[in-house]
């Protein structure tokens, strides 16, 4: 029998995957289970962007175009522009959801041993696009105390050797609903300078900003264009995760080709969620108000919730719809598994997801989970009051 | 400005990508320009298939399983049992196309400097995954001569070395049309068991098969069942290579395991392109039979009408929809360019795929094209005279 590669040893396991047996048979118990683990929102995909897809009066499902329909690319410019992104049709790719963005990039500018910086924790997927194309992830850890705030700049410098080649940021972050400041990205400007770096920039949750904050984009910066590669999607924005459409989009026309060269070779993005996604552009600014305002909502509830609890400490999250809340657990793996197999509050139970996956050092985050936000506040609420009576019944409580 | 990776500077442009600009000023010139040198068949989607899409009644569009949709992989599972295959829904993975399929599979079984066989004329994205993967290809040369037989088994163990770990075809052959008999891949068996290799059989073309022969899949040969990975796309056999959807095939449970962690980095496949492939497998055999009768009198007509030009050797292909042809020019890539920029018949001309790029061994396929008929008889028949009268006039012609 022939053997599996060293990639496919090496791969991470989604950190999620071994609890979902455990949420099954909780399931099976006929518990009910909130599913505060996942990042796919309850929210409605915009009706203008469903009836493109009702609609459609072609024959033939075609191959589009390898970069994606030049009529969506240049709705899509158009979008960029209005949030004061400069750029122009020829300027992005479209890809099979942000993930084909990150992989597409990594390939393009990244060789097999470069190393990229990325502020821990983060999106765990990073580490399987890394592994991919052979890219070795170093941590800079990023502390719930100062509300994951980008690390101080000579904690960066410190990691940075002649193999580093990037840094690698979320904003709005997941899982921490981080938003950097103009000032924080201003700070990587000068390291992304000082050391010709790309800096990898994943702004999916652009939409996702509160408290009257806006986001500052890393193609907002002056003087590193040709270093700031921006990793977008509508999944997010639009509430359409299936549809897999996302972009990489970049002022340097050698890496637009490069990629363009990766994308030739899988032909094309899919034609449906194209036309979704150039539909969805037509949304109007009362499905953002709306949607806005139910994050809020539940975000302040959670955040009141959670830090009611002894012991709990959560930020409260600027951006996205994630937080990374500390518990009063001696190990968040182990408390996540029992809260579904061995516990019940009234027949519910809830899943989280472990912050440790989220961590590329070893042992961090053990006290910590992701919960994100997306259910409905009755959802949420039920959730919150079982998590709290879990806390007190964990045999592993730290107080 | 930072650097472009080494793969992004190796991975080989499209082939046809330098004669676009060319076709398009013939375009300008107001010449109708007939592609011959696309896989994008005329072909209507099945209806059942575009409903399912038009009639979704989902109101999010959420994340699938990263498998693939576990009702899909069911029926998936019956269509294979249907042609014999003998396989469930937990021994394949649904991928973003046939490219998607083909990633995975390198990318969980080969190392980087891994090398694999392939026999030349060979579709030229595998270029494409094997630089992403890291992955050196050795080609084996199949000669026009013998009508693109597989090579013999000793030219094969000439080029094995301690780095071969597998031999990819491609049956129905894109780019001959090629059918591989059983015999054929009897003989590959033999070498894949005496090498332990993997064989990677790319069967995108399974429904292609003429004039009373049958597809003998990779997937039927006894006692190497831990060695086979079919590479499958709905692409070709419903006429949606838009939906892009395809599927990783295996028996291998390690394999289909270290594909998984791959398949969950990128989260899913498309998930119209997942509603309207289970839809699409209700699709009925009149369908089925139409399209075989428009292909056959599609090949026939045009391989009669090639072998009666002058100095032109057409095989008659037994799958697929395209042929490799050999022309009286002294260079295709030369000829291809030449039709399409100095050259026109009534205002008419052709844009043909130079086979030069479906060859990994310079200098190989410089008197060949690949023709796809993917036309209607009409076109086909005005592009047919357009191409003859083309040879008379190319002061390159070698009669």
């Amino acid at each position: 029998m022939p053997q599996i590669s060293q990639k496919g040893q090496m791969m991470p396991a989604s950190p999620i995957r071994k609890l979902v047996p455990y949420a099954e048979e909780a399931k099976r118990k006929g518990h009910k289970v909130y599913h505060l683990n996942i990042g796919q929102p309850d929210i409605p995909t915009p009706e203008v962007a469903l009836d493109a897809v009702k609609n459609l009066t072609e024959k033939v499902i075609e191959y589009s175009h390898s970069a994606g329909n030049e009529s969506y690319r240049k709705g899509l410019a158009k979008y960029y522009q209005g949030v004061n992104i400069d750029v122009d049709h020829t300027e992005m790719l479209i890809t099979t959801g942000g993930s084909e963005a990150i992989t597409f990039a990594f390939l393009s500018t990244l060789n097999p041993g470069d190393e990229v910086i990325i502020p821990e924790p983060f999106y765990a997927n990073y580490n399987g696009f890394a592994v991919s194309a052979g890219v070795v992830v170093k941590p800079i850890t990023s502390t719930i105390e100062s509300d994951f705030a980008l690390p101080a700049i000579e904690e960066f410098e410190k990691l940075i050797t002649s193999k580093t080649k990037g840094i690698v940021i979320c904003n709005p972050n997941n899982p921490t609903g981080y938003l950097y400041s103009e000032a924080e990205l201003q700070q990587l400007k000068t390291l992304i300078e000082k050391y010709d770096l790309y800096l990898f920039s994943d702004e999916v949750y652009r939409e996702f900003c509160y408290d009257g904050n806006t986001h500052f984009s890393a193609m907002h910066l002056k003087g590193i264009e040709q270093n700031v590669i921006m990793l977008d999607s509508v999944s997010k924005r639009y509430s359409m995760c299936g549809v897999r459409v996302g972009a990489m989009v970049t002022k340097n026309k050698d890496v637009i080709n490069a990629a363009m060269k990766f994308a030739q070779a899988r032909l094309c993005p899919p034609s449906f969620g194209q036309w979704a996604s150039e539909a969805a552009l037509e949304t109007g600014n009362e499905y953002f108000d709306e949607v806005y305002n139910e994050y809020i909502e539940r975000r302040n509830f959670m955040v009141d919730e959670l830090n009611k609890m002894e012991g709990v400490y959560c930020p409260k999250p600027k951006g996205a719809f994630y937080t990374v809340v500390k518990l009063p657990v001696d190990d968040s793996d182990k408390f996540a598994q029992w809260i579904l197999s061995e516990f019940d509050h009234n027949k519910q139970t809830v899943m989280v997801a472990p912050a440790s996956g989220f961590y590329a050092t070893p042992g961090a985050g053990k006290n910590e989970v992701r919960i994100a936000y997306v259910l409905n506040k009755e959802d949420l609420a039920n959730a919150m009051e079982t998590l709290e009576a879990a806390l007190k019944a964990y045999p592993g409580r730290t107080i």
